[in-house]
């Protein structure tokens, strides 16, 4: 099955680049959407057998859905194991130890757990139902593609330190909690409250704020910890809240800085000025893309921003004549130089990548390099003086 | 009804004016008022009217508030295709593909579906109830009003990839959760956790920590991943909570600064500084709106800051005789001077628009630009030796 | 009972003071105690009394409290009526003015309601149990006493409209919620569900993630929309913690800013260097209080900050005999330019108010404004250079 | 037992070192292992025993497990008290002074609470299992170890006045909705809401949206409460988050510019430059620990930081040979300067730590110290200009 030896790398690598999350490409995108579709429909399939009613009714349609997605899987793994050698860190000349390297990584472990395994488990005498549930961890399948979830996962590992902290105080809070619920409530509830595992459940689900409302204290002294223990819950939220939502802005604005960086070089206005104002700039300019017909801005309205074009083409409905702009050119300054409403109507022509820079922005730059602004009101002017020459 | 072709285009735009959410004017805040009224009670009128006891003793009354409340709105639409060739943004000579344009956008949609088709519904035979709640739809003309809800929409768009990677994150752990919590608890509670669906409700419930209690699991494996997953939701709350507020801030910190601005440049103070101070100062004042009557300062308090007249006219009440300051004048600047309480109490005389300048803002300014406090504390001193000489 | 006309000014200042709760010293920190104390002692006479078992076997002593507690209030009414003229704000030679102003205020209009009102409710022939609960609004006397208070009035006045954005998509969110929920459940459950306001009911129980679980949706589509709006409500939640945090934040920042350039302009060590590197160390020092008796540093510690004694003194436990420290001088600072562990213990002597100034900083510092670190470091060398001689 | 007075200090001093939770080394890892491994194993045999089955079961196995804890305790507390004088804060010449001093320490009535007591109580002829419950004190122990909840310590303590008045409000909020509850409710459930201290029960569980379910408001008007008591439950969540969030990122990031600034000053490149540069390095690079065998970075992945050893050995897999960078190499900068996918993988040969430098940092650099950024480019150019020889 997997004898390829002789396969040209050109083909291995075409393979790669197909089945790389990070590539894009028509063979990539094609590849991409049949591997989420069925990991959806593979996973409902699954889910929905488990409903009686319909694993009655449609069951040979979810067994059906299910094979397919798995048979697709492990086709994927052998077209994977095959084709690492064609990826750009591969050791040239040596095929096998790059494929016996990525099959023993973490993520050949998990294919191989996720396909050969539940092929094997669908073929021997061991209860369907709980065999067909691992393939949950066909979920994780998303991981690759999701640029979100990588770098949730960086968040978390960054601040490793920070919340391993404030889940030690959790516990340590959880563990007197539950101790001291058993001491106050056995007596009165010594069903529910009746060992300190069994007051820990309470603890957790007060602490978490949850509150099933099956263990709730009943004793003044229970109900006053009951109180504290939710405050306390409120604080632990609170730490564990601002962690997460610090590192991750961190990380979001790190990643936006790259990728504005990287359009803001592709504007040759920008590169006439100096590195330091276009370190500035990245940190101003957000990257905007807008669809073929969408209206970018609007005649009569009041103008907050302006904008440079990245790639694509910007129709300015202006009288007598439409203008059309091409990548490099910059419009919607002149309502932020004069402060009037938009003198015209901007619509996208094709698939645009903007860079838009707020008023507020305008202004401190105004303020800072005097010069870079007054190359974009003497752009403004001169287009007003060309309006008022062709309506006269 | 729609035939007014012939009529001055200086008509559609005073119609226009009055109905556009963004216009202030004794005509927009009349309409505002009404249109307003009417949102309100016609949702109480179809929201009340779902109580058996008070449909039965008042529904006329219902009927005819809800049907007023159609009635206004079907007018208001008719109105509005009417005046839309009296937008700013509207193309001169040709009203109809104005008002085509506007009646096919998503506005002009919802308007029509939610006055003529409802009309059209409360004649045709089908159920009464069912239909009136479609105008629940009302509510969201409250939209174009709400400066901050389209600041909330923009948040969501602006924020829209990192949204959609906690969202993912948070299916992820859904779906775990809920195929975890089947396999632990089925077998103990095959009624609510029988399928996956089922523990999926469990684990949706578990995960936001609202805790409703119908479903709970009792085995210890159960117990320990409804923790985990508690634990979880509040990581999940947190990053959505994370992304929203810093995005949130942000926007309303680009209003406020666009707002102050325009404030700023109306004081003539100000004007003599270069656009850099401006720029900082924008960032340190803060607009405060004061109703006739009120108290904005009073003798003996410790002065935490001083003020900028935008427009109005404040008293300040010193002896002999109070001083009226207008529109450019500042005033509470001795007591950031000389650190003592407030020598005076500042009425306002009439409508105010003020700027207000926080002490710790003032000794940051006086550090960074010396000259620009200097002036101030020059009206200081001269206040302070008119005082002394009048007194003496 | 209110004739003082012919009192001197100089006894109703001293009243004035006393009752103010801004001021500090013997006689207002007796009141303030006092005050507090009975306060607490009366809202708890009043919610024991509504415990029956309470109420009979201890009816006298709640009573007791209550009326002591009512005549107290009553008596404060009184003296801050009559003390007014007293107040730093009174017009001099118009005391009734004053008086009259004051007691027409809010302040002055709840006081009067929580006293005489009151008084006479518990003559009148009504329920004495309902009348007396009135007394929660003793609750909001310890308002103007707390600061942190009023900073939280002040943060909710400056979010006013970003917070009304919330609310306002939070009813939109709530009213859309509880009309689907009406939709999709009333067929199934008629009692919970069976109107609109009954659904709401739901709605914010689910909105805000309360879940009591005494209305649940049953039908898949109700769990469904269940679930979106848990998640909705999670991002309300982040919305308002986020705006409201933020604010808080900042009016934090601010006060403490305020506190800190008091006390760093009291160091003579600071008046030396210019208002520029006030303004930055004011950012970078922090308050501290510590009581006598208290050890400051630990010899043997690392050490991560350095002190300026603002107030107080200071004892070095050197050998061979320690050292006193007063206000100005400052300690600490020789871990810091050496990067050695603590080399001496350091114990307040009395009362102390320290600026502390963190290891970071003190590099920071160090960066930017080199002279003034060196300043630190020449006493630093003396220092060890003399406890060099010393040991010899 | 304790009679050790002629044995050597540099003895005690080698105890105080084991024992001491701040040191790093052989012995004191060992005994930190054995001593967390106890605290875990006796508090899990004490929440054991309270579940009769276990007990029943294994109830010798868990008394021999508690017991032995006990005895590692006390012996603990005993080397404890003789090795003070070891302390590098004890003074020479008077080792009972200190090992009184630290006895009567908080930390030493609490090791003494903890063990002797808790081995008299063992003995007394009192209830066992309530006994062994104050075993709960031993979490405690994990606290000198843990430098997070110190941190946690630290954050709470600078906060205090602000998490005071948001206390506060939480509690007036609580009064008042208790008191209006139990007026609204108490007709139609007077068992649930018979007194108001019944009602505050309710209004705590409603107030931290914890929702238990066993006190529900059934009126109109306690349903309007309970939703206005929920929304101002979210506002107290949010302050006390904001607070304790911003808090804590404040004291974990100066905690790390304190880590990374002396991981810095070992790099001898930083040397070269100024105080300031290295004051913003220490702002921008981030320390991480990597174990040997750690791929740091992957031939043909895009590159986003460069990489500084500080020690440790990293093997940099270039053809022909290996590359072996020590401590003070850099590497990865290559990518950062030319833009295109790394060009070799680098793992590390030893445990190392590193200091990384993020691309938008390095831009940031390049902009602000162009001379900084020059010499790594330089390197860079030199390692790129090498490998084209060596290939040629």
């Amino acid at each position: 099955m997997i004898r390829s030896r002789r396969k040209n790398p050109t083909v291995m690598r075409a393979i790669y680049r197909t089945l790389d999350p990070s590539q894009r490409g028509p063979a990539a995108d094609v590849f991409r959407l049949v591997h989420h579709t069925l990991v959806i429909a593979g996973i409902a399939a699954v889910i929905l057998s488990t409903v009686p009613q319909i694993a009655e009714e449609h069951g040979w349609l979810l067994a059906a859905v299910f094979h397919l997605t798995l048979a697709f899987f492990a086709m994927e793994y052998v077209l994977r194991l095959y084709a690492t050698p064609g990826a750009p860190w591969a050791h040239p000349g040596r095929p096998w130890r790059d494929r016996i390297q990525w099959a023993l990584s973490f993520a050949g472990l998990v294919d191989v757990f996720s396909t050969w395994f539940m092929l094997l488990a669908s073929v021997l005498p061991i209860e369907q139902n709980s065999a067909h549930l691992a393939c949950i961890i066909w979920l994780f399948k998303f991981v690759p593609y999701s640029e979100g979830l990588s770098l949730l996962a960086r968040v978390i590992d960054n601040a490793r330190s920070a919340l391993l902290s404030v889940l030690l105080s959790f516990f340590i809070v959880l563990l007197c909690a539950g101790t001291l619920g058993y001491l106050f409530e056995r007596e009165v509830q010594p069903v529910v409250f009746g060992s300190i595992p069994a007051s820990l459940w309470w603890a957790v689900v007060t602490l978490t704020t949850t509150g099933y409302g099956d263990a709730v204290p009943v004793t003044t002294l229970g109900r006053m910890l009951a109180g504290t223990v939710m405050i306390g819950g409120i604080a632990v939220f609170g730490l564990l809240a601002g962690i997460l939502a610090n590192g991750f802005a961190e990380e979001v604005r790190r990643r936006d800085l790259m990728r504005t960086w990287d359009l803001v070089t592709k504007v040759p206005f920008f590169n006439a000025v100096g590195a330091e104002v276009i370190s500035e700039m990245t940190r101003l300019l957000r990257p905007r893309e807008v669809q073929p017909g969408t209206t970018i801005m609007r005649r009569g309205e009041p103008g907050d921003c302006m904008y440079f074009v990245v790639s694509g083409e910007v129709e300015i409905r202006i009288q007598p004549k439409p203008l059309r702009l091409g990548a490099g050119a910059f419009f919607g300054e002149i309502a932020l130089v004069t402060g009037e409403p938009r003198n015209a109507t901007a619509v996208a022509a094709k698939f645009c990548v903007l860079l838009s820079l707020h008023l507020t922005d305008f202004r401190h730059l105004a303020a800072r390099w005097p010069e870079l602004t007054a190359a974009i009101k003497e752009e403004a002017e001169r287009r007003l003086a060309q309006a008022a020459t062709k309506k006269a």
